[in-house]
Order: structure tokens, then sequence, then C-alpha cells
């Protein structure tokens, strides 16, 4: 039983260029993370794209989608930006019915030390392999069923939705 | 619905002693983790004792098998030394049937920039919240059933028995 | 004999705002740095002003050479920005002969963990020290008179102007 | 102009052994150390042995002071470990004359984040090339005559002789 990661960018990889003093993407960390978290769980990475989730358009998230129908796990982890993570878990889970997929992300890049990236990824794959099927988010040390969650961009968490 | 965090000490908690050149427990970093976390759990950590797992006593097993007994919460995560992990574990199965129990640490010290302590406590909040009643150890990505489970000393990783 | 450090801002004090995405400045991270270094020198850290270099006016620059001629120490250690590091130094030529300031930074945020700043700190406190009284900038290990030294910006290191 | 780095080992360049929870010396960080300070000195780095220097022996120090005689470079920065480095300083001094030699080493080990080793070599490369001919210690943001200093080693720093 081996757990596919789909890498799409997000804070969680996002890089300091010290030549324009801008944040870029480069290469994905979560090979670098799972090396340092020792992790011994039959895992396959794969980079789908690698952007800021502000700027995922239809098509981009139609690709997740197809990345997730397609692929032969059954246990799926997607690393993301927050800003729209509800919005792709609510496009996959239009879509996919037969799999635990779980997206999670990071507030602060791994590479800047003070990441909250290595935990949200201990915290994503030990929830791909212990939920039911359905669509999660992975984040604060919590899971959140895909149509009980927003982010609370003031206090900068994930949180249910009021009842 | 909240965690209990007990704390005993182990490599995750271990300090560098600049005077002296040795490693040493100094306070729990557990609290310092779960805010670099963005953890937003309800989470109670409590420090039963800080010592190497090499050097716990029966006694000391026992206190935190009454520890796990008497608290309130169903949920309980314990932070231990890697070494004998898998005997508390079992003191604790033969104890405990009414709750969730995951036994977590670290290879290398917390403090020391390169550990998986992050990743791991990550994976054990994750799985004492989605898994069964019962005792487990979660390292390295993966979740282990109490009774089927040894550390490999060589390799520095947790494997199931062989069959 | 003690040492006087301004901060003036720069790449070298700025953070990252989890909740905006965006680079910000905070407080310095000079004391932190001194005690990270264990430091023993007699220095006494005061912060001019927190900007970008790109944006400083004037007034600003002017103020700065004013800081250095009024304050009492003879050794002064400016942390800036690189971008206009060059151009402050000569506005303290011009006007500062009788002490020894040494302008340094980064470029890299001493807050993303792959920082220059603690090398380029140490370098700049122990060049004020032992260069004679002159205006210079400390980076990449270097010491350069603030005659005789450009940023080169594609490669992102500082290097003496050719002959 | 370039400077010669002689490694000797010290709390500099230990590492944890994550499988024997014990320190020990694998390869030297001080390369990694240069490239992270954005170094654009002309350096060049060579290990003379790997070793605490509470257990440097007579012929191990005749064997410093020989690298250092003999190497064309008369700017020598020499990591040490703290507890002997004034004896090292000592022998060096008796019998070099015409070269400048900065030793200096670590409270923390490079490997373990919050280290002082990225200050202290930044400073004593700063110094080696500042400071007359004559041998030194680089520690705690100073410089000392190798015949007016020695470690304290209930504070843990270094200071210059009562007089």
């Amino acid at each position: 039983m081996s757990v596919r990661v789909f890498v799409t960018g997000g804070t969680f990889d996002k890089e300091y260029d010290e030549l324009t003093g801008k944040l870029y993407f480069r290469n994905t960390h979560v090979d670098e993370m799972l090396r340092r978290g020792r992790c011994a769980l039959d895992v396959d990475v794969q980079t789908l794209m690698m952007i800021d989730s502000l700027e995922m358009t239809d098509e981009q998230r139609s690709f997740i989608v197809q990345a997730c129908r397609e692929c032969e796990e059954d246990q799926i982890v997607i690393t993301h930006g927050t800003d729209t993570m509800v919005e792709t878990a609510r496009a996959i889970a239009e879509e996919i019915e037969s799999k635990t997929v779980v997206l999670t992300g990071a507030m602060v890049p791994y590479a800047f030390g003070s990441s909250d990236g290595l935990f949200n990824l201990g915290s994503a794959l030990s929830f791909v392999q212990s939920l039911p099927r359905g669509v999660y988010i992975a984040m604060n040390g919590r899971s959140f069923a895909w149509d009980d969650v927003r982010k609370n961009r003031d206090a900068g968490v994930f949180e249910k939705l009021e009842t």
C-alpha cells in the first residue's frame, strides 16, 4: 500500500531569490522533507505544477482532479497554497468518490526555518492512511471535511464553518 | 474533544550543554513545536518525567500507565525515547483498553535543526484523532500496533515484526 | 572601548508575514544575533530606521551621517540594505574622518535560516576593531574601502572597481 | 592574497549520530559555511585532523605548527576545539613569527542550528586580514593575543588574563 503525493506549489515550496529579493518557486522540498522525517512509507512524489494557488486556473484545477482519478493509489496527499485549497478540495470531491485525498500546505515556506510545513506533511500523511474515503484538508493539526472548512484569513488558520 | 500529550523525555527533547559538551534535558520543546505547527487542536501538555528511555524504571513505566488511565482525555500522545518505546507501549496496552494512545519520539533532538521531531509530532497528533482505540507507535510516517513493531537499531527505523 | 551598531533595516532584518505572504520589517535581529555569536564586546545597538535601502531618502541618509558624527564611539557598524550601501558609505565618508565605520548587510534575511547575516555581522564587528580610521563595506568575507567598491547585482557579490 | 584555513575538529564540526545518540566527527562544515557566508575570499581549506581538542597530543600540536610554517599563505585561520585552543596558540607563537595566525572555534556545533560558528568564522577571517603578524584567538567577537587570553570554563567565554 503506497501513498501518492502531488505537488502543486504554494507557500510550502517558496524560496527567497537573493538577487531580486522576491519569493519564487524552484523545485519542491517534499523529497527533502520526507528524508528529514525519516519517512519509511512507500511514497511516490510527483510535481503537477509549481504555482501560487491564487493564480490557479480552472484548467489547472481540472488537471489536478484528473491526476487524482488516474493515479493507481487510493491514498493521495496534495501540497497546495492555502488561499484556494478549499476550492480545489471541492473540485476533487465532486469527481472522486473512491479515494482518500488530503490537501495540506504551509503558512511559512519550508526553506525559512520556522515553517509549519514539516508538521503539516507529517499530519497529512498520517490522516491519509487512517481516514475513510473522502476529501479532506489537514492544517493546524486537524482534519476537515472538504465541505465544512474555510480559511480564516485574519487569523491565518483553518476552521469549521459556523453552523 | 481534546488531546492529552504526556512528555517523558527521549532524544526528542535533548539539548546541547555548551559548557560541558554533553547532551542533557532542560524543558520540553513540545509547546514550542505546537506553536510552530500552528496547532489549533485543544491540546493539554504535561511533563511526566524527563529521561533517557534506556534508564526508565518499572516504577516510571507504571507511572505513565497510571497517568494514561487517570486523565480525562480518550486520545493520548506520549513523547518517548525510541529505545524502549515498544516496551512502554506494551505496558500501556496491558492495562488500557478504552483509549487511543500513540507513542512517538525522534531520532535527532528537535533543537538540532535537522530533527524529525516536528514531522513525528504532526503524525502522532493526527493518528491519535483518527485511529480506533488501541495503543500505537507513530514513527517514520507510519503507525504500528503495539504488538507488531520493533525498533531496527541498525537502520534507525521502526518496522513490523517478521511473520 | 565599545562599538556602536546602527540598524537601518535591509534584507538583514526582513521577515515573512504569514498572513499576507509579503516580506516586512518588525524589530531588528541584531541583539539575537549577538547573543547567538556569544559576543562579549561592549556593543550598543540602536535602530535608526527600518527600511529597504532602495527607498532611503537623502534626509534619512543625512540622519545616518549625523548619528555617526554625534555618537561617542569611534567604532561604528551599520547594518544596511545592500542595494544602496555604497551610496551611504560615500555620504558618511564625505563628512566623517575621525572614526572607523563599517557597513554590512545580508543577501538573505537572518530569519530565513540560510542567511549570510551572522557571518557578515561577525566580520563587520571584527573589521571595525582592527581597521584604521575610514569608511568600509564588509561583505563576502572581505573589507572594501568606500571609494573602491560596487555591488555586482548579477552575481550578488561586492567587488572592487575595475582599474 | 589568499587565506589558508586549517581544520582540526572541535565542537565546531561535531555532529549527532542518530543511531548511537553520541556526538562524532564526519567531515568539516567549513566549506558549507563559506558558501553560506557568500565568502568571496581566495580561501584554501585543508583538514589536518578531526579531533576533540582535549585529546590532542603533542605530536598533533607539532603537526599543526609545521603546517603553519610550511604553507605558502601568510594569513592562516585554524578551527580548533576551545578547551586547548590557548595551548595550541602558544605552540604556534613559539615557532612562527612572520605570519598572522587566528584560531577560532565554537561553543555549539554548526550543525545544531543555534551555533556561534558562522559568526566566529566571519570574525576570524576578518581579523586574519587586518591584524599585524602574530598569533591570536578570535572568539566572542573579540581578538586576543595568544599570551593574554584564557577560556573561562564556567562562563563559556574567552577573556583577557587578569592583571
